[in-house]
């Protein structure tokens, strides 16, 4: 590890995003994603499941009043697949939780995507309307610092009983991560007193010394949120707190076993076997260092691992980071969709077996590709190589965006590569599996993270150092470097390969530019200033020296039309490949292509005739794709179903491809990424 | 509808099996299968789980003794898994019901299995056994003629509340079919005797007229064996409660809606909506004469389509036989694996939707196969096509018999097309698929419903009527036709194609042997006796006129290694071939091909190169297959998970195929029956 290498994502103040792409994206976001959220998580959209997320903060500061009416009753409540709900969803008791036991987190979530974007685009109603959320939670919060509505709201006797499944220091690590958002966009930093305060007591009952609790997160997120906040306030106690969850987790005797066992005695039940295993749902089965290959839920994993990361870089520590890079490479040579997605299981919303990359059954939940763009930007901030950048572009510029309709006002949780709509609908095994985006989840995880990770794109696409600006993606933007050298970039990445960067600068300064070259490029081609010939590793090109106004570095990334095979121990995607081109992984859609798009076989042979042209869709324009090919031609129905082996009969056809972001957004249909070759 | 054409099994007891390939089946399931049965039913096998069968039928008749030991305590019990277990599973209560709902139908099927193969093998100690089991039974029957160890047990109020979940009926249709078994086999009528005391019992409970319950079986059976015990007794009665019991399925108002109701109301739930639909899965949600497609759980299915088949011959129904034609076609046409089994999808163990047959999720299970054999004779009953038979011996020769171990010693319940052991155990997705059989199964349907149809397998060969013989199923045998005329039918098949019938008889005689030509073969050859020429019709070659003693017809099948192609839409098996030969379904497994089996790839150019040879596995002699193919490189650990699209790497590779009956008897390995082409 050399600390010489690492770099720190760059504060997205000092960036103004002009990139055409995402500046659609956070426009989206704005005004679609984050008004829609904030009516959301106020049960006040019609149709749509409610949330009681705001409903249980207020409970909790003893906000909401009790409606006088006549004939009021008690109302009910019930508990119905991990949720507690009123039985008249109209007519909530004002005093009690609803919803999730991680509800409270749905609001942070917002909070933070609400900062990064009044950073991009200052709003006063927006900021006065965050402010006086903040009000509620605070109030909420207890005098000790403690703040998770669900124990407030149920009893506080039963606080950290159950950090397995409940979701109590999950919730502090949003609260956290909103908190610091905030503060760096507004400078107000009275969500961050909370978060801090629930910290310190969070501290005080955590921890190796005697009498603390040996306990550690059942969802991952407050490691890293941890570590965010020492890197903030500067406050070792935060740093300890993470490395604690960190080292503490798998270790013998294992706690989550413990609780169970305690569970079983207060209940009167058989004591669980002294087995660790089952815990490798929550990466808990076996200390992080020791862990090998990715498992279990794969976005706790992703955040996990991302902690990890952290904890690597911050304290120097070569077997925390042997630890990442054996799970990093066990997730990208195994269990990575073409489409940046993670998870190959609904069962356990978890990474499969090694290559079991199911199309249609797949998972590849939108959180976790955002857990593994979080986990690759750390890896780079270590070590500056483009194997970790690939990965991360292709997370964001397809599962990530895929999981948001255009418009912005649905959503997917589940990403599959391929559906077949009328299977969905009669398949019990693929009833996670939706043809459509929705409108809302009751477990929103997936809307608000996708804001989140989207308003802060900047800060995946550049990093920094005293010495030295990394240009990760190519997202054009004016950027201001902490030496105070202006950087213009301009860049027509995902859909053509040009990109150039310009100096801005009133006296000469003397620093190191590092360019990605993209490993979806074969021949990259960069031009610097007269005379300064960069210097190339890990799949960056370093341009060092004096830079003057004006310097310009030019890159060009020529984009194929690429067709990719799976390794073939991947038994789904035997036969097959993927359309991509750059960083745009494709897809063929029945909106385009007809029905049975199984009957469709590309022409591997005549990729040279492959057309590239602009096309829209819901008013956003991209590139489409059209490859030769051929289709299977159909027996009359009531043919016998076996029959004699010939070769298929098949016609020539052209076949029309999308780009995997933008699937399902012209109506119910099928799709498919991987097509027969 | 011809009623000329009409034909019946022929009495077993008529029949000597001489054939090589089904003797050994019989024998095993003589010497092995029913033994071990009868010690499961009591619960006295080591490591299975306990059946409570004997037990149930014990308490329901006081015989359990409650045994005097120091500290007795009073036996708990559990309702686990849709079971009742007591908590200790040494220490039963004597006095109360265990194990499933059905477990009493268990014995049934046990006795009608030593029944028939009593009549192919006299053995005075099996017949004292089940005689003394019948008195064990038979005391356990209410003075009413009520016979279910379930309600006795558990009270009387129970009973006939809960049809569509519960198996009285079922139960009863079992008690019938193998009371008339038994009675046919040994002339004994005491079981026949309570039988029928039931089957008056529930004619009284059940009818159209007023005051009776207008319900119907949860799970079918009770039909077919009602229409069993009417050509039996020739008491109409049991016909018209038959007959009953399929016009009422799925009549307005839906009787298990109309449970399902009144079960909510005694429990304080909200009622059910007035939605047939559910239903589907017992065959309920419309009448069955107005059904289209076979949808619902395959074996009740299965059973009730045998049920209808049965009542369309009895009562020259042509509406129903039109149903029967409908739903046989629908299956063969979009539901029927290649192995002749049926339901694609574990979720209700059901059919899936048109085309849906995937092979390593497949549920295929041994009854519903069983079950296709049920309908398919049954067709064949009214109407002698080829088409019937071919489905049929494709059932029997296949998924039937790859239920049971070649040593009898172990079953699957789920017969999967494609097999990786490594994603059984960890897949839960596969958790119903298991790579190696089972000693017993809680819910033991499969094991004693093979011992059934394999010991009265000659009765699905041969059918007859007044002046014809039927020949189905070339099966080495010697018989007596109900005009007295000897055969005897010396055969190669499955492994050749050469058969030969020689007639004996003192006098001449006049009628028609009808022999089936298999679908399997291209070219068959018939021959019988100088100036005999056959009449083909309907894929049978009818030979009509005077036989004298020694004729001789001999039939020539030749059998040609094949490579079968399903309908393209099945997504599963596209760019794929199943290898077949005569009515054998073959497969590829580990112990001859090595893992990775999907890395293998079968030359359709070099099938004349196929090489068949005599093979053993566990002391069978079978034919195995020898295929030209290429296997595919695999790259080294740790390469890229993606990489440029090229063709594979592929080295030439035999292919060695065994019957896919025989699968799982040589260890834990992967298995495949389609392999790509």
């Amino acid at each position: 590890m050399d600390k010489n290498n690492f770099s720190r994502p760059i504060d997205i103040k000092r960036v103004k995003v002009t990139d055409p792409f995402w500046q659609k994206v956070q426009e989206t976001v704005r005004r679609e994603v984050i008004p829609y959220q904030w009516e959301a998580l106020n049960d006040r959209v019609e149709g749509a499941e409610p949330s009681f997320c705001m409903h249980n903060f207020r409970a909790a500061a003893r906000l909401n009043e009790r409606r006088a009416r006549p004939g009021f009753a008690e109302p009910q409540y019930t508990f119905r697949g991990f949720q507690t709900l009123p039985e008249d969803k109209d007519n909530p008791d004002p005093d009690r939780f609803y919803g999730f036991v991680f509800q409270d987190s749905d609001f942070y979530k917002w909070v933070e995507a609400a900062a990064y974007s009044l950073q991009n685009h200052p709003d006063p109603e927006l900021e006065a309307n965050v402010d006086g959320a903040i009000d509620i939670i605070c109030a909420a919060q207890h005098e000790s610092g403690y703040l998770d509505t669900y124990y407030i709201l149920n009893g506080m006797d039963g606080a950290f009983t159950n950090l397995k499944d409940h979701h109590e220091l999950y919730c502090m690590g949003h609260l956290i991560e909103s908190a610091v958002a905030y503060y760096q966009a507004t400078g107000k930093d009275k969500l961050l007193n909370a978060a801090k305060r629930y910290a310190d007591y969070i501290d005080q009952c955590f921890g190796p010394e005697e009498g603390k609790c040996k306990g550690y997160p059942g969802h991952e997120i407050a490691e890293m949120a941890l570590f965010r906040l020492y890197e903030l306030t500067h406050e070792e106690k935060y740093l300890n707190l993470g490395n604690f969850f960190l080292d503490q987790r798998g270790a013998e005797p294992n706690y989550f076993l413990l609780e169970e066992k305690r569970r079983a005695i207060d209940e009167g039940r058989h004591e669980p076997e002294n087995d660790p295993s089952p815990y490798a749902y929550y990466q808990a089965h076996k200390l992080v260092r020791e862990q090998e290959e990715a498992v279990g839920h794969a976005v706790r994993a992703g955040y996990l691992y991302s902690g990890m990361a952290d904890a690597a870089r911050l304290t120097w520590d070569e077997s925390m980071l042997g630890a990442c890079e054996r799970l990093w490479e066990d997730i990208i040579k195994k269990k990575l969709y073409i489409t940046g997605g993670i998870g190959g299981t609904a069962v356990g919303e978890a990474f499969s077996y090694p290559y079991d990359l199911p199309n249609d059954t797949a998972y590849s939940e939108s959180c976790a590709a955002i857990s593994l763009a979080f986990f690759a930007r750390r890896m780079l901030e270590i070590s500056p190589k483009a194997e970790y950048a690939d990965v991360m572009e292709l997370a964001m510029y397809n599962t990530v965006l895929s999981g948001m309709a255009l418009d912005g006002r649905s959503f997917f949780y589940v990403n599959p590569l391929e559906v077949n709509p009328a299977a969905c609908k009669t398949d019990k095994r693929l009833e996670h599996v939706k043809p459509v985006r929705q409108k809302w989840f009751g477990c929103a995880c997936c809307p608000p993270n996708i804001a989140r990770i989207t308003t802060s794109a900047a800060a995946y696409a550049f990093t920094e150092r005293e010495d030295a600006v990394f240009i990760h993606l190519y997202m054009g933007a004016q950027l201001t470097a902490s030496n105070g050298m202006k950087l213009t970039l301009e860049s027509s990445v995902p859909w053509e390969g040009e990109a150039a960067v310009t100096v801005h600068t009133d006296e000469p300064v003397s620093c190191t530019l590092a360019f990605r070259l993209p490993g979806w490029c074969k021949k990259p081609a960069v031009a610097g200033p007269g005379g300064m010939v960069p210097d190339e590793r890990d799949g960056y090109a370093y341009f060092t020296g004096i830079w003057r106004d004006g310097d310009k570095v030019e890159l060009s990334f020529p984009m194929d039309v690429r067709l990719s095979a799976a390794d073939p121990r991947v038994r789904e995607d035997m036969g097959r490949a993927a359309v991509t081109r750059g960083p745009i992984c494709y897809c063929l859609e029945q909106a385009d292509n007809g029905e049975n798009l199984h009957l469709l076989r590309v022409d591997a042979g005549a990729l040279d005739k492959a057309v590239v042209s602009e096309t829209e869709i819901c008013g956003h324009k991209m590139r489409a794709l059209e490859l030769e090919g051929f289709r299977t031609e159909l027996p009359p129905e009531g043919a016998p179903l076996y029959s004699d082996y010939a070769p298929l009969k098949e016609s020539p056809a052209k076949l029309t491809l999308v780009p995997y972001y933008a699937w399902a957004n012209r109506g119910e249909g099928e799709m498919s990424v991987w097509v027969r070759v």
